[in-house]
């Protein structure tokens, strides 16, 4: 494919680091080209001065929002809550397709989005009817021309995809269960915090925002979905010592057996590119997945207490982020679904 | 107190990661001195020789465990399970007090030893009867002239600290507690093995024994004399890419107030020494008791559901091991509970 | 290009590190098929059941290295030292390239291979007079027909490319420079040592080999050729506690001009596609050339003394070992030299 | 001694990560009680409020610099450069002592300070001549009743007594010195930049301000004292991804033989309980002195080119800052030299 007929791509919120692994991905895919890129914060730097490891690679000037809009067939926006909304507008008004990494779209209702995220209410209510909420493996049929596909959170993505063979079959004999999920730290982003600065970072290891992250919902919008009634998650996110990476121990009580879960999950996920369940025996680590778009899953069991364990990992920036959004970009524009996501996952 | 009237100390297996601990511990004890070492795999070498950290602290030679039996007052055993044991033997035909690292002394149900120790059965049942377990918050009364302390290990120290004030109080409407730990990987020892190797374990993290941990029983047996009732947990340890520190998160449904449960661990813990509370939002995080053995504990709920998160962090080779094992001689032998253990956490 | 067409590649030492690496990249190569792959110590096991993360993406079953030989028209060999020589013996008797990774064909002199590898010699010398040593950049055109090409040692890339613009013009008034490197510790392999047993590593920082490590020879080599004079080196590597990279810092005394030596660097690497020099006032940063064949290099003027200080990093397993391996490759096929190697380095 | 007689020590400076350090130390010394800690970002909380590791240890209130001087006996100021002259002044017309952790008193040419430091002069001169640098192996002689004490930098004393037996033996065969040392991320301070959040340093490795970093002037000044004439570094700077620790290694061309040289330094640090000189074949590392006030020297020669090398390792917030200023403290106030300084440090 010449670069004239590639599909044009522009990224809003291209300093952050979701901007930034997503130009990353895009730099290599075949059917893509990076048409336009913007940033508040660093508008007339060029890409590669802000991120010296893409020299050479993408070395446009960052503009504002609304010249990317014009630049693009598709938009990304990686923007915080509240942001997005307006963008959508924009695109929706000039026939552009957006793939948002923001909480604006994620949540269906409106009385959740305004719980969980400081009292907001949703400011275009018809956009939020034409927009798709997407992890591939659980909603690609639904993406059909949608204007506007919701990209989600990464922890919801580990948590979905560790549990959806399990609530699909109506496994599940509970309607509450434990995630205690540990995230790398550019999880937390670009932005310089007290509890983001390396020594009090490196060598340390704590929870934070125990039962009151804001993923909880999201997670719980999927959960019900898959197990067709209400769930509840207790949601404990950890802050890992380690740059990329998200891990998910996920804890319920099971009446099955092993095997029956294990061939569940074997046959949910066989013809799936991006999920891979573990070897009996073998833990799913965030070693295997790093910088890939992988999702790794391993099944354990607590015999004696009659408790099911899953372990999920996927790397939080490309398949929790970048490479999730290009894979239901691929989706939405007829393209394989793999296509710039195969490199392999280094191991270190 | 001068040289001649300080207790004297040898420490068996002084070569593992715990072993050295307790030799840098013991060398700014106030009222010990360190009589003799022994490695079997070292024998021969001085210590710091091994471990170039002591070097003008202790270049005592490595000698045979019979020697160092010999040599002190009181005998530390840091030693493979199976392995204590006859040392225990040794010690009580000469009258030497044993603070035994091992496992071999832990379980009171010889029937639960054999389960999760390879078959083994107890080879010395009258020693057994003298030994006390020993977490000295929850059992120092029980010390008293026992001439062997078993040493507890280290994830069941951060989990029975945890929950004490709660089992104790009869606040735990259930018999089942989810257990999610993350260990630095000095917990794993000296010995070289490829899940400890650098490159496979930075930027790493996976669960490991899932539901199948050896420090099971020993949660359970503690939290059921806590409870006062048979207790179980789903215990699923996970490998955290640092050297030192053990995290738990503890999960269990709670009927009580936030208030309740706060005034409770407030009042169990007001005069311990050792164990902090963390001010109200705050999360214990492993790096605030790094080379200490204070445990910090903070409490957490997640409202929608009804669940109390308990996090409680150590030092798994300090109040995790050799600290906790200096507490325990300390009481054995009428000295100040804290003595040698009162240099402040370094945070970084 | 359809699969059928693809060259044959084969890799002999496919467990090590740099075998690994290899085939993570060869995997995403456009014109080569990976055919066969062996290893000593996992023969009769599948690729990913060794490497987990090239799950899905090889799962080959190790075999033998006379059957890799046979089944390729290129053969990558990684091996320790000795061993290269009659693999070299078998590909040039049945036709194939050999890329060989190890030290057997580096240096041209045998007296120094004698001196500093134990004593060895060469034992097929007239294979040492078909072998091309090749830094893409810097020999290219001698690459030819050559049946053999001994793929540089890691170190010695970040130095010569680091000082080869300055010694080909002629602008080093010294034959003895400072080298001081740190590398990260795959550069240290596979094999379970205590130095790089994980707690041992990690907030660890130290020398090793000062004045006597193997990559002098070859280092001392590369520089007095481009030199044309005898160039001598004191070369001093360290452990870094990361997975990937090396940084050289190279010291020497400088009489031109920092725009002088800026001018003769970008000259000599304008289109150069994985050398960037970096902007004035920037730091060569591994983390810029993390899993990518880049080599950043900067320079620095210390103008109290007259000291050019070079600052050269690049990815130890891939511009210093698989990465250049397939660029040589690359050019040896008559290849774009690039092909395989494009996708961007991720900045964490 | 009981508490009434106790030094009264403050700490002017306290939330910084040296003055925290030093409110660490200071708590476990048996001469010294803490009497008051100033901040001027966090006055009016707690220490340990803002350092949780300090629970239990040090619950001062942060108050006003002027009324840690009215407090105290001895005055601890760790401030930027320029800031330290008025709390001179301060402590010189109450009769307190102070021990300067800034820049502000070290050089003893004014025209070095102001070419090095923003042309900033001497505001109080009459002062300067008054203070005394000490790195107490090389200057306990000098302080006497010295009313300030200048403490070293980090970098500095890591070279000062890496070189001091060679130079003051006069051994030294050049003017010229080349010391590529390397920090852990601690000595850039608590403040938050780009550049020690924890994604971007973490996995990187880079040099920084080669050739013009401030301690540049202060090395060369210990260096011509001890040579007895003027000596030059080229000093480069590498940032470290671990928390703490500084390793430099030293260049110079060497006349005499390995043991007249080995034997020197063994001779001048005989009697001094905090530099260690390693076994022959050994190399200092940084995890064998953190959180410890000593100095690991090791020596190694590149015999083909006639170059030394010595390896010297601090811990940066100990024997770089904190700890040397209690060890001067100690010597002012007649005090052990080694008082509060000797828990023995931490293998990891």
């Amino acid at each position: 494919m010449n670069q004239t007929n590639k599909i044009k791509a522009g990224v809003i919120g291209a300093t952050g680091y979701a901007g930034a692994e997503l130009i990353r991905l895009l730099s290599a895919h075949p059917a893509v080209g990076i048409a336009a890129v913007s940033s508040v914060s660093f508008e007339g730097q060029t890409m590669d001065a802000v991120y010296p490891n893409l020299a050479g690679i993408c070395s446009l000037t960052l503009q504002k929002a609304e010249d990317v809009v014009a630049a693009s067939d598709v938009v990304f926006a990686s923007l915080p809550h509240g942001l997005s909304e307006p963008i959508a507008r924009l695109c929706a008004d000039n026939g552009k397709v957006l793939v948002d990494f923001g909480a604006d779209f994620r949540l269906h209702d409106e009385a959740q989005y305004t719980k969980w995220y400081d009292g907001k209410v949703f400011t275009e209510p018809d956009l939020h009817r034409l927009a798709v909420y997407s992890i591939p493996e659980l909603h690609r049929s639904l993406i059909g021309q949608a204007p506007i596909i919701a990209n989600p959170g990464c922890y919801p993505t580990s948590v979905a995809l560790g549990l959806a063979p399990l609530l699909k079959a109506g496994y599940a004999d509970t309607d509450h269960i434990i995630v205690d999920s540990k995230s790398g730290v550019t999880g937390a982003g670009r932005s310089l915090t007290q509890g983001t600065h390396y020594p009090d970072t490196n060598e340390a290891f704590a929870a934070y925002k125990a039962g009151v992250h804001r993923h909880t919902p999201e997670i719980e919008q999927t959960l019900s979905e898959l197990a067709g009634k209400p769930m509840k998650v207790t949601f404990v996110p950890h802050l890992l010592p380690v740059n990329r990476g998200i891990e998910s121990s996920i804890y319920l009580p099971i009446k099955k057996s092993k095997a029956e879960i294990r061939a569940l999950y074997e046959d949910f996920y066989r013809s799936e590119r991006f999920v891979r369940l573990m070897p009996d025996g073998e833990y799913a680590n965030i070693r295997n997945v790093r910088v890939s778009n992988y999702c790794d899953i391993s099944l354990h069991f607590d015999a004696h207490t009659g408790t099911l364990i899953v372990s999920s990992v996927i790397d939080n920036m490309v398949k929790g982020a970048a490479g999730q959004a290009i894979q239901n970009m691929n989706i939405r524009f007829g393209l394989d679904e793999a296509a710039g996501l195969l490199s392999a996952p280094p191991i270190f």
